[in-house]
């Protein structure tokens, strides 16, 4: 069932090769690479997801000792797996991959954006983050704390960089996520499909003269919106002005005096506790 | 009034030898670096600070335009100033410092506990955090969420390392922080001084029997404590079940199911975020 491979030519690795470089692949759909898990936790979140896994690879040891998690048997249907030793996964890899677990998996159709938001209750989206880091922490983050689904608008990274898999340790491969379609000018005009979704769109920003985010989560009343977009821009520039006035309410995270803004990560954290908050 | 250095192997330059293992100085006493700050920002924070400057140096276009800045000169006092080239600092550093502006102090003498808790009102307390990510960033969201100092117990990895300072954005040089003095295995005894002097003691913990976090920092007429003191322990073990015995109360950040706990940093900004807004 587990074949080896001694020799680190052989095509049936192919989709491990040169890991550094493997976001870049002219010779797929887009010239995007595969999705790529590392270690076996995020080997396991990729096998339960609805990406169609293609391989598993590791050392010898670190196959068995996965396979005798309980459940993993049953999430690996007829994926090929292949054990490999240290020196020549580093040939492949192109670097010495001590975790010595990995799978990779197709990219699946894009999720379509009324799915996404179908039975959602608390979305995040983002607006020109180009971190990968960032991104991965997001997802990270929004699983811990509840938020359904992470929805992008212009000027993001993608999501399903390697980088970004890991970081988010395998959350973006449960978390659904979607993208606006419009053009990169336009595309805020699409959250008013939000809005009749019955979403209240919520723009972060450190502008003093925005409401304290606890306030902006709740109506008048203080009684939590049943639905609640949290939109975030880039470290630095932060949200465009038009895409801010397409939104409800613009809020902030109280700064002490003369401190910089938070990390990205960070402030959309804090925004994503604080709409659990509401909604105790 | 700035000396130009053209030969990397001038003693003036010592400070900033092989940067990448600057924090170890078996001829310093302790064995430990100077600091560095790097970087117009963090260089300028260090100027304003309790630290003794030792030696500013940088490109000259990038010298230029820091004492360019408004309010620098006043803070240069006596401080030495050297211009030199990218590849002379290159050589000197043992990597391509494209920055191009730097700075080295003296370690001051450490501040004293009282002195440090005399007038805050709210205090992190960390326990066996070891990665200077982590306390970089939380020394970066401390400064912006108000917290007034930041004390370490057993095991903590030193918060003057080159990377930390540079991951704090400088509020590492500004933010008061103490070392309690005890015995790796009775420092959290030390606690009761904080008691003593009227902070309340909150363990951050992801066990599900704690409090909710927003409930652990006001007492049960839902007022404010008036000085709070959070304890974190490190990603992964945590706070040590004697240190969460010697404080007042064990406070949880809600999680989803089936997903991990946060960054360290994330989870404390967190923390800062819910004490500020405590005292709104």
């Amino acid at each position: 069932m587990v074949t080896h491979i001694a020799n680190s030519n052989d095509p049936r690795l192919d989709d491990f090769r040169n890991l550094n470089q493997s976001d870049n692949r002219p010779d797929l759909p887009g010239g995007k690479g595969l999705v790529i898990a590392e270690g076996p936790l995020v080997v396991e979140r990729l096998l339960a997801s609805r990406f169609p896994v293609r391989r598993v690879i590791g050392f010898p040891a670190k196959l068995e000792s996965f396979f005798a998690q309980p459940g993993i048997a049953q999430l690996m249907g007829g994926v090929e797996v292949y054990s490999l030793d240290r020196p020549t996964l580093a040939e492949v890899a192109g670097f010495d991959m001590h975790r010595g677990l990995l799978a990779s998996a197709d990219r699946p159709a894009a999720l379509p954006m009324d799915e996404v938001i179908g039975n959602a209750r608390t979305v995040a989206i983002l607006e020109g983050v180009g971190d990968h880091e960032n991104i991965g922490s997001m997802f990270r983050n929004a699983a811990g704390m509840g938020v359904d689904a992470i929805l992008f608008g212009n000027g993001c990274a993608d999501p399903l960089y390697r980088r970004v898999v890991r970081v988010s340790m395998g959350h973006v491969l449960r978390t659904p996520f979607a993208h606006f379609g419009g053009k990169s000018t336009t595309w805020h005009k699409e959250l008013a499909l939000l809005q009749e979704a019955g979403f209240h769109l919520v723009s972060l920003t450190p502008d003093h003269q925005a409401e304290h985010l606890s306030d902006a989560l709740v109506d008048s009343s203080g009684k939590p919106y049943e639905k609640v977009a949290l939109l975030i821009g880039a470290e630095g520039p932060g949200l465009r002005e038009r895409t801010m006035r397409s939104t409800n309410i613009r809020a902030r995270i109280p700064m002490a005096e003369g401190t910089d803004s938070l990390n990205l990560a960070t402030a959309a954290a804090i925004a994503f506790y604080e709409r659990q908050r509401s909604l105790r």
